[in-house]
């Protein structure tokens, strides 16, 4: 097992994939941003009234997700074909779930896709509540599935999958 | 206290800042990503000698910085006047601390440009080790320090910081 | 009274203003988008329900108009202040009225800005409702009102000024 | 009929075409800039010697429409096959007419990098001759003819096609 | 004199500027492309009559200088106060010398700008020509002269300046 | 022989290919960045050591040849499938060379991407060093190969190949 993206002299590359087959590919990525409850609060309320924190972070994490290759420096740029995001708020735990789902046909997986689209939604979100709250916290950025190419199929293990 | 970044009929704005001051301002970010020990030590190895993760990882983090407003929809465009990056590499909990520090003179502050740019380094070391493992997590994003600008000074509580 | 964009072997260029001072600067900016009265209807019951086809279209304006000197060639890039939309449904005419103001403190105007922001969020609204009309037209977007700078405040005639 | 650019929750998603055939794609958009007559014979003029506003204009239609995808939020990012913008001068109306040509075989059609290429040139002529004309006005942008996809053949009523 | 782009640790950063004075800057760089004699006929063909490779060409410059700190990693993001293209065509060498000068009032220099200006200028011929000549070789990409700045005026030896 | 890159009126296109056949393509192309001794010491020092100057240029290389068709206006936007870029350290004549190295399956050529490349890494490097070296030239960018395509195989002549 070596890391792949470095060449025989050490140095950082694109590996190259143009013998690689295009085949049907899925990822899906999670994150979670704890806040104070009565920031959860406002978004809630604006959620059901007007000001809708969500609407603007999901808009906001979406075309980060197009931006894939241009943030990460060895990363492929690709065709996305489509992208899903979800959210569960956690009212208990004062803290919201974002789910990003991406699908492409292609010769890489679409993992760092999904996982730049859950952190610049995160990142929304805390822009969109940082006047109320600067302690806010995103965790637990992970990849809960992957779907296609030639590693396989990947499923996080004690991760209930709660699909976006 | 309420969302700023919503106008009188609830939609998403930028925040008219013209009449603002310049002030000098600063912010420190951080985050950590947890991973196998092993693919720990392959980042270990390769910063000793070549094949470096963090070296490229870093370069991405400050050019995502750089990107912030492209990405958070209601983020003002602004001039950055430093960005520096460091790690902390914690062997017992097979962990690496990314800190980020972003200064600025401006209106707004710079709390958003350090957690980019703690979130795209994270984002990037993810990619250039998710060849050998896929579990990894990237977690506890958050806004240690906030210096200049009218809501004054923030310290995270509970947090050594131990800037980058 | 000539282009000021071309040097003197008639080449493009961008004005050099660094003797120029620096002056608060807002410009507001109008466009109409005219659809099928069902389109129309559809795009009231999203807002007032769920899927939302102005609130993504205010995004994607906002977002566009910090794009204007990637967009437009001899464009300076500026430090934005503030960016408002707004919208006025006109079911007689089935046309949406779409407002951008803009705000700034620099050396040079924003009117590039606010046009650009309605002629992002108008072909916005164009795509998410696409599927079930082609035909819609966007039409009239011009200036309405600049205040600042040297050439003064400019008020379109005609117009009934109604600021997003 | 529906929007398909919502999910079942009603947020926003770029739909999946994955299972989508890919098929040979073109689309022609329309524009029209209206302006002083004085505004047009300095266009003219330089056209004719030097100091070409049209020129410029269309180098940023083209780019342009290379950044169709960031900018509409839930657009697709394809590969175009091949961008053409052509005008016509009307002097009795004192109007250039801007027609776009887009071609791509792909899974998704290319009606907005068309209206985008026909927006971001005629936005680009404002920009050239704003110092002489703040009443220009951006009119009558909309979709002339598609063809190839699912959804067939669209051709515009009542316009005389007059392809770039 | 040591490289003031990396930190006490090694690594690369964005130096921090926020105590420097803003003054007026100004950079002139120079580079040439040289080619086949029938491919710079073929420029000079066009430039009189219709298809102007160098038209195109500035254009890119223009839009490129203003891309330069996203494309060079530690480079300040600046506000661009002008910027100036000029081509001397050396028909007894086949060679076209791109000038590229840039203004700015800041914090730090605009040597990049300049010289990016002048490399993707150069690029966008070879591009326009490429069908009929892959032997062209882009040569002698220099910084002329820099002024403003606390490390004061610089005139390359040994060049005569000809500024665009 | 023709510019292709014009349409019947003279006018700036991007040709289409639709109907061309996706080949596997691979493209080299070198450049020379000559500077003081003084300099070249740093760097090497400094990639032996610590603060590579290398390394930062080379992701720059990287992530700049995916902004090829962002930079140059008439290039197609392609998939990239592997860029991976080489220096040649030459202490007598004080000079850097780098090589660039592209590979696609597409319907167009990727020398603009190895060019570019090449042409973003040198001015990385300017970039890196300019604190101590403000004389070094960039120099002889130019295609060492290019294999694919209707135009068949391209080899530089008098060119020892020394693929990165």
């Amino acid at each position: 097992m070596k890391l792949t993206h470095f060449n025989q002299f050490g140095r950082a590359r694109i590996v190259n994939v143009s013998e690689k087959e295009k085949t049907a590919r899925k990822a899906i990525a999670k994150g979670t941003i704890k806040m104070h409850s009565e920031t959860l609060a406002k978004i809630i309320d604006g959620h059901m009234k007007k000001g809708d924190v969500l609407s603007v972070s999901q808009v906001a994490g979406i075309m980060g997700a197009k931006k894939t290759s241009e943030l990460i420096p060895m990363c492929h740029n690709i065709l996305i074909d489509g992208i899903d995001i979800d959210f569960e708020i956690n009212k208990e735990k004062n803290e919201i779930d974002i789910f990003a789902s991406v699908n492409t046909v292609g010769k890489t997986g679409v993992e760092m896709e999904a996982l730049t689209a859950v952190s610049v939604t995160a990142l929304t979100i805390y822009d969109m509540c940082k006047a109320i709250d600067k302690d806010m916290v995103i965790k637990d950025i992970c990849l809960l599935e992957k779907i296609g190419g030639k590693s396989g199929h990947y499923l996080k293990k004690d991760v209930k999958i709660n699909e976006g």
